[in-house]
């Protein structure tokens, strides 16, 4: 017995010290200019034809409500087929109020969350409908595995912030399973998270608890927002009545929305570049002008999801070099109307290999060279955004954490330098035991997670697993690290009542 | 038997129609400006640095004739030590004469290397002692694979230019394999190639061997360069004395050379990057000094190759943030004094996987973002070099191909915004039909060669092959596809004639 509790002591101290490393807890910033690819000129000539689109054409919006306050705030609004036209005019008054960067607190304030400037966010992937890993496999999403990747998520410090449902726990019932993710959100992290905007109960449900989790009342809350969502345009050029009142819901509570155009060039855009920017200029900015006239001021972001079909099967790819450029440019548009920028990595990849890593290394120099201040579906992407793959979320922690570490600047002065050193040891001599060496090794270089560094032989000898292997091995022992942040009991259960009292109120119905 | 030959030859209509989709060949810019890690005055400081280790501690040249040079050039030489100090005015000297760009061009001058300015180009990997493919395993480098290898170099139109040996034949004698790798180089393609400059005989084959295949004598081709070299310098500071007569053989004879320090942070220099960078600059500089005296105007290259080692077991790393950032940062360095700019792409891993990706991919992006002109161990590279591998050729011709599409310009102009297509498809609609569509979908998108787009259960059906496996099958129709360059019998001849003559004159010597 005795023994038997040493080694489980002991092996509790290894345990401790051969955690999965990984960067400290904080704020990115990119110091940076960031990338330009298109001209001022052009960049101009985006921002015309957008304009021209939302003057001209017009944007459908399937909400009476959104309708009349477009109306009310003097937009040509065509009742028969729902479409709002809105001038420059419209468009420039609502850049006026909506703020330039602005901050979401979740129930730590430790993680609070800047969105805008030059600092940079990282979420888990959102919305898949399946989840994989590669000992059990491809399956539905469901609440285990949802819990699963939002612990994982709380683990790693590069993610700083969920998405919308990491997966879609499908078994349970379609109108109430967003209380489910928003508890398993609240309890198993401390970070902040999309709250799911399609229609208004979804947004006020997660409005309400992130606001009973820290305390505050909604008007308190709505002061000092917590919460944002994604709206994905119906491109082209269409709000679906649940994403516009979800939208509007949002802004009369001050919570942040991000308006998404997903435009796909050849499909739901032009198959060029420069259509396909201007119309998800245009269908960003009048997410975000309707988002100021609920509540003028209203935290907002420009968000860009512009990628390309495959033209032979129609099938969407992502991580592509078109996809890449979009990103950059998208960044120039958003800075543009001084707006932070919400972008997008992904790859089509049906599996964690290598296609998968280097589209998604791809796309993501494009969201950071781009200066994006929120890189969504960072963590878990695959199959193209509709499967979350616990191997790719550790493959995708260690690309983030690649990217941060790129990001801290040079140090250049004399102890960096090395001089003495350079001087110290002779020529075709190495610098390991040199005192400027042994001062800096510990902490000198980035150390990775997932790479290998060992020789062929040794880690042939090893066993030989290749990155998706190591990073099975790794989820897992992620989940075994995982601590579950502390929440304050009755916190805990005024959002137990919270859920049951509105799954009582939903019922079958709407929620 | 009709029907047998009519099938063979359906076949073969297929396999014309099915090729692998890749890039025109054609030379690639970088039209944006290069990224800056550095403030110009940490630039002036690592210059700086890098002049006080020349002026103070100097560089130690294993080679009277080298040591003679920088003697009557008013360098400070310690004969004892072999140990060379030249001061600013030598180097300021020398960057006079250097030139800012140059071309090489081998025997088809339509495969014309620009080096400098905008341009970039990429090689295959050089230097693998090993051999290793998904099928045969990993083997010893020989005369077979080094030939196949160069093969799918010259069928890759993204690779402008071979390296120095693709892999060892160490089957055949180390004295001589020069002239059988050179042999190869010159009749299974048409691209330049990098000699091996250790000595004064491989060099002078390589660069006798070229001047054979484009039919100018070596005085003409010293006006008119066809191969260059690395000299990779024993960091830190020395040259030793096979180094130092390539090198001076090059420049003797107009031929470019790329002096590479291998800088390897913690090991072979500082484990700071600014210390690294320093040493890097003072070795580069120095080498280019050496081949700016032997023949002034002789044209060089800035070459880097700082990265890190695991501080843990002193195995080296690359394609790490350190890695990344000293390909950025070197390139603001070459700018500094006007030269063209090798770099260096690269992965410790031991499989053509996620991590050889991503690694592979984030140095990549170092290399473009600094400018790099030459980016050197560009396709094939495995194993932090120590082999060359087809899977990761193929996965590497990939990365280096969204490259080049990323780097073409977005164009603005009303085509490309396409008002009329965006005023005609319904809000909700899509493009997919539209004739703005329609004109341009064949075109309009980079087609890969690696990449799946198709669904998961198209994919599953299909195999369910990973990246890796799909380069398999990649690498062995490309060598189906693959046609030798016609070379005219004399020069074969001639070729053939040199080999046999200096097989003979080396015997069991020295080359």
């Amino acid at each position: 017995m005795t023994m038997h509790r040493s080694r489980r002591s002991a092996d509790r101290t290894q345990a401790r010290s051969t955690r999965i490393p990984q960067l400290p807890p904080g704020r990115l910033r990119n110091p940076y200019p960031p990338m330009a690819l298109l001209s001022d000129d052009q960049v101009e000539a985006i921002h015309d034809a957008s304009m021209r689109i939302l003057e001209k054409f017009g944007i459908e919006v399937m909400s009476p409500r959104a309708l009349a306050l477009f109306e009310r705030a003097g937009a040509s609004v065509d009742h028969a087929s729902q479409t709002v036209r809105i001038d420059r005019g419209l468009v420039e008054e609502a850049l006026r109020t909506a703020p330039s960067a602005f901050t979401l607190t979740p129930r730590n304030p430790g993680r609070t969350v800047h969105v805008g400037g030059d600092t940079i966010n990282f979420t888990l992937v959102a919305g898949p409908p399946n989840v994989h890993d590669c000992e059990r496999g491809r399956r539905a999403g469901n609440l285990r595995d949802y819990q699963d990747l939002v612990r994982l998520a709380q683990h790693f410090n590069c993610i700083t912030m969920l998405g919308n449902q990491v997966c879609a726990p499908v078994e349970l019932p379609a109108n109430s399973r967003h209380l489910d993710t928003y508890f398993a959100n609240l309890t198993l992290t401390d970070k902040a998270f999309h709250v799911s905007a399609i229609g208004r109960g979804r947004a006020l449900d997660g409005i309400a608890m992130m606001a009973i989790a820290r305390g505050l009342t909604l008007e308190a809350f709505a002061a000092d927002p917590g919460v944002t969502t994604i709206i994905s345009v119906n491109s082209p050029r269409r709000f679906d009545d649940a994403m516009a009142e979800g939208l509007m819901t949002m802004a009369e509570h001050g919570q942040s929305v991000a308006v998404t155009p997903f435009t796909l060039m050849g499909a739901m855009s032009p198959v060029t570049l420069a259509g396909a920017l201007a119309q998800q200029n245009a269908e960003a900015l009048f997410g975000i002008v309707l988002a100021q006239l609920v509540r003028p001021g209203a935290p907002v972001m420009y968000g860009a999801f512009t990628s390309n079909v495959d033209m032979r099967s129609g099938a969407p790819a992502f991580g592509t070099p078109e996809n890449t450029k979009a990103n950059v440019a998208s960044g120039q548009l958003a800075r543009r109307y001084r707006l932070p920028y919400r972008s997008t990595p992904g790859s089509a990849s049906n599996a964690a290999d290598a296609q998968g890593a280097y589209e998604t290394m791809m796309a993501l120099w494009g969201a950071v060279l781009g200066h994006g201040n929120l890189v969504y579906h960072a963590a878990g992407w695959q199959e193209g955004g509709l499967t979350a793959s616990f191997e790719k979320l550790i493959l995708d922690v260690e690309m983030i954490q690649h990217m941060a570490e790129f990001l801290k600047p040079i140090e250049v002065d004399d102890a960096e330098l090395a001089l003495d050193a350079l001087g110290r040891v002779p020529t075709g001599g190495h610098f390991f035991g040199d005192p400027h060496t042994l001062e800096r090794y510990s902490t000198a270089f980035y150390q990775p997670l997932v790479s290998n560094w060992q020789n062929f032989e040794a880690w042939k000898e090893a066993g030989g697993l290749d990155a998706t292997q190591r990073a099975t091995k790794l989820w897992k022992k992620a989940l075994e690290e995982y601590a579950e942040p502390v929440m304050d009991a009755p916190v805990r259960e005024a959002l137990e009542a919270y859920v049951a009292k509105r799954r009582e109120e939903i019922g079958d119905g709407e929620p």
